[in-house]
């Protein structure tokens, strides 16, 4: 494996020249300027360079371990945990109030892209514990945060989430597992769930599951569903967390990827356990964290893609076959070959777009939270919701189709583990399904996001594109106009539409936005990369391959669209 | 595990309504009709659904294994392989001359295909048997064959063809293996080779293993390069095989799926082996075996996207999850929900559609081997030479998206091996990769296969669709016309392009022809299926899913062809 180099470049271009950075924290009275940013960034991503790309493939290769009771993560990951914990990075993000850094989103959404590029598996156990800490923080008792909001935001605890169980997945409404009032203020917890993330392991310190579940008096259906706090360690006489709660650890799955992420199977045999928020209003604390999961969920494929193509262009550059295309030279580098090029500049394009849109969005999510004008606070708010779905199913549909085409540039040798290049695809693989599945996040973008404002957040951001675009003479800029368009047509057709016309549409709509927002990206940053310097010219190329390549997808989209539900309903259940 | 029912009455539909297989047979003086046909597909159907499916997950979970120098299978290959080979299915289609019960060649590929929907490990050891047998036909001499062929097409000893080495896959004018003579007529074989599937295994017999070396004299290239028969046991002075060859696996590949196949790193070590063929034309006899694997290696991912479709198309209906689209019912089998029908009809559109072009491609290979007309034998040729890129890259891609899209409809489960679904997604991708990398294929099909007859072939494929769609008015076959220019437009802009132009529109422009291929095959089926039967009308329906749903693609494909190689030759190879 080629060591990995974190794009601080592309950060600071991106600060810089493309999302007004620097504009932005003065407005929200932040003091972190791009040249601090850039600095974390890079301190970041040497240690994702130096401690977390080497135990990629080894913790691919060994996996976490369950034996007698007990979970072990792969060599080396509980020290890389310590060290990664010790340095502050678990808590970049999270609120001064709790111990936590304060600084903005839009640096923990781009170190979650060089964790994700260099070991998906262990950047999800601070991801999981950030999410619980959020449902914490916005929906449990002062009493429960005083205690447990300090430890899990310096990342001495780490969280999990409880919710899928075996009968009851994306629809939450059929789950079983009970709470039943048990001492003071006090549930007890039983059940099984399954899917766990980061359920256990052996870094050592507490682990906070917060799990769904339904109390004795629960009305049926999702409006009777409760979340609470589990601790693996409960308190003690003496305030110590050193008493083993009642749950245990029923298995390890056995997963396509992630072999090192520990996901169990958890039961819980009336464990102690808290309520956090109102009874029966689980759902609403839930997709507290599932909104701030999926944001970083759709950056694991923009990591994991951008992972890929500094293999698969390293590669590329070393691996002498074929003539050159004149037929003069030979063997040449495959990168001359222009089928190669195709699928590396493919690969780039959605990278290097995805990049400046998850920082575009963590800007707004900032924005969302700490803008002093609280008109601006509620538009950016709206945007982010907007966004989410896009940029967690969008991302890593393109991040595994990246993923894909980074291991075909290897041949054969991109089938055989040891060059790790089939590891991006299995471990990619994944983010198109956990944390509530790419047809799902479809399914919430037409039905749930478009209606918003009844249509005007959408609107609004197509607008906004489009003054943005206007005036713009480049080729990219020329292509996201017309597939703009597109998507005006499309959501207009969408609009009031029966759940078939919705559901048949959601997944191709998605895409589609999501061609135009990455469109909308490249039309920015080739207006940016003015000068002569390789790195510039470098970019008007890729955003040249992105309009003429990539972006013509949106014809085929909308006319697919156009067809409505008929072709998808008509055939008969049992006829599939 | 669902079981796998075989699709013996799509094969008797697709004989008796749109391939016409009876006439075919008889024109070709065959004495096989559409009844018996069927009878032996149902026959062959049974034991992949009894004796192979069952093994699919055990052997991925079990792998082959080399201890000691000695290479298992995993349990019960070995006993499956002796049913299949005692019960005549490894010479199904071989030459009677040879041993073979000389059925036509379209039996042939539908067994592949249901070989590969139960466990493609399995499938390619008869399968690389018949690719070796088929070389040794056409190149060997008379003593060679006269030894070697009957045991081999009996599939009593197996084959192997032993092509790629660490420096030297796709160009193959890197290899450094050595054959220098010695003893009578024959040559001692030095050198290492990677990815040999069926190298080794313990299903009993001989193992022949077909060399690409360099003879002492060769010139530099692939001009230089010679083909060799070197088994693994040499002939005893009483005609026995007993005879242990100077070659030895060196380690079986770690590989990202089809682990019960046995792909082994080989070395030889002076080798004893003969030549095939002309000194220096190995290439040539590679070729002979390339090609006829190349059909079958398209059908592999035919068949495992038709598996994957039987498995998730019981899961939709079985899997109870929120609410009809009315709001009125719930939980509803997920087939009920619009996006996943989406998915399912994505999958079933590919597979029924190849499954007829397969049986059409198949019935031009029998025309060009059996047809007592020399020019339309060359006809058929030659049409067979056209559409063997498009069968294999397409198909596999499009396999490989239908095992991700199936995986797709379990949600969390089917990231969970327990399953099965990862392990169609594994096994799929080799297909992408092997015999041949689908950028390969895709740059035979626009540098090679279009200039056929100075671009007639082409043409004459494209007129015979124009000509088979005149006056349908189904919605598959206007869309199928309209994507047909859009071919002929593509076509013609390709015409004289130089290499860069041709790279760049390569995999593109495969993947249009096979659109429309399908479409052509959508048109007649739908034409065909006119009957109020249930069938019937799922055909109907299914056709017009593929003509609205996904035969637009192809609008996007072209407008994306059109760009030429430009935007993909501009970036500097090392601003890559």
């Amino acid at each position: 494996m080629q060591n990995y180099v974190p794009p601080v470049d592309d950060y600071r271009f991106l600060m810089t020249q493309v999302l007004g950075f620097d504009g932005a924290m003065a407005e929200m009275g932040l003091e972190v300027d791009s040249d601090l940013a850039a600095t974390v960034l890079e301190e970041a991503g040497r240690l994702c360079a130096e401690r977390l790309h080497p135990l990629n493939r080894t913790g691919d290769e060994e996996g976490s371990r369950l034996i007698d009771g007990v979970v072990t993560l792969p060599r080396g990951f509980a020290d890389a945990y310590r060290e990664f914990q010790e340095a502050g990075w678990a808590s970049l993000s999270s609120d001064p109030e709790h111990g936590g850094q304060g600084l903005p989103f839009i640096l923990q959404l781009w170190l979650d892209e060089m964790l994700s590029a260099t070991n998906l598996s262990f950047g999800l156990i601070p991801g999981l514990t950030r999410g619980a800490c959020e449902a914490i923080k916005a929906h449990a008792s002062e009493e429960l945060k005083a205690v447990y909001l300090p430890p899990m935001v310096r990342g001495e605890w780490t969280g999990a989430m409880a919710l899928t169980e075996s009968g009851a997945g994306t629809d939450l409404a059929l789950l079983k597992t009970k709470a039943e009032p048990s001492g003071e203020n006090g549930y007890a917890v039983t059940g099984t769930k399954i899917f766990i993330s980061s359920g256990d392991h052996d870094i050592g310190g507490n682990i906070v599951h917060l799990v769904l579940a339904r109390l004795p008096d629960a009305p049926a259906g999702v409006k009777g569903i409760s979340l609470f706090l589990v601790p693996k360690f409960l308190p003690d006489a003496s305030g110590g967390f050193t008493v083993r709660n009642a749950m245990s650890v029923g298995a390890l799955e056995k997963k396509m990827g992630i072999h090192a992420q520990p996901t169990c199977v958890m039961n819980y045999d009336g464990a102690t356990g808290w309520l956090v928020g109102e009874p029966h209003k689980g759902l609403a604390a839930m997709f507290t964290m599932m909104n701030a999961e999926r944001l970083m969920v759709g950056i694991q494929g923009l990591g994991i893609a951008g992972g890929a193509y500094q293999q698969a262009a390293a590669y590329a550059r070393d691996r002498l076959q074929g003539r050159s295309a004149d037929g003069s030279r030979g063997p040449v580098a495959i990168i001359e070959h222009a089928d190669v090029r195709r699928m590396l500049l493919g690969v780039r394009a959605f990278v290097e777009a995805g990049r400046a849109l998850a920082g575009w969005t963590a800007l707004q999510l900032d924005r969302a939270h700490r803008h002093p004008d609280g008109a601006e606070r509620a538009r950016a708010d709206a945007l982010v919701a907007l966004l989410t779905p896009v940029v967690k199913a969008g991302f890593t549909d393109f991040g595994f189709e990246s993923a894909v085409q980074a291991q075909q540039v290897f041949g054969g040798h991109g089938y055989i583990r040891e060059w790790g290049m089939e590891q991006y695809v299995r471990d990619a693989r994944i983010a198109q399904i956990y944390e509530g599945t790419n047809g799902v996040q479809a399914m919430d973008l037409v039905g749930r996001k478009l209606p918003l404002g009844g249509g005007a957040v959408a609107q609004g951001f197509f607008d906004m594109i489009a003054a943005d675009l206007e005036g713009q003479a480049t080729p990219v800029a020329a292509g996201t106009c017309e597939a703009l368009q597109l998507l005006r047509d499309a959501t207009a057709a969408l609009h009031g539409a029966d759940a078939d016309r919705l559901g048949a549409a959601a997944v191709d709509y998605l895409r589609l936005f999501a061609l135009v927002s990455m469109g909308w990206m490249w039309a920015r940053m080739a207006a940016a990369a003015k000068d002569g310097t390789s790195a510039h010219s470098g970019k008007r190329a890729v955003a040249d391959f992105f309009a003429r390549r990539m972006l013509p997808q949106a014809k085929g989209l909308a006319a697919a669209l156009s067809a409505g539900a008929e072709p998808i309903m008509a055939l008969p259940a049992d006829a599939f």
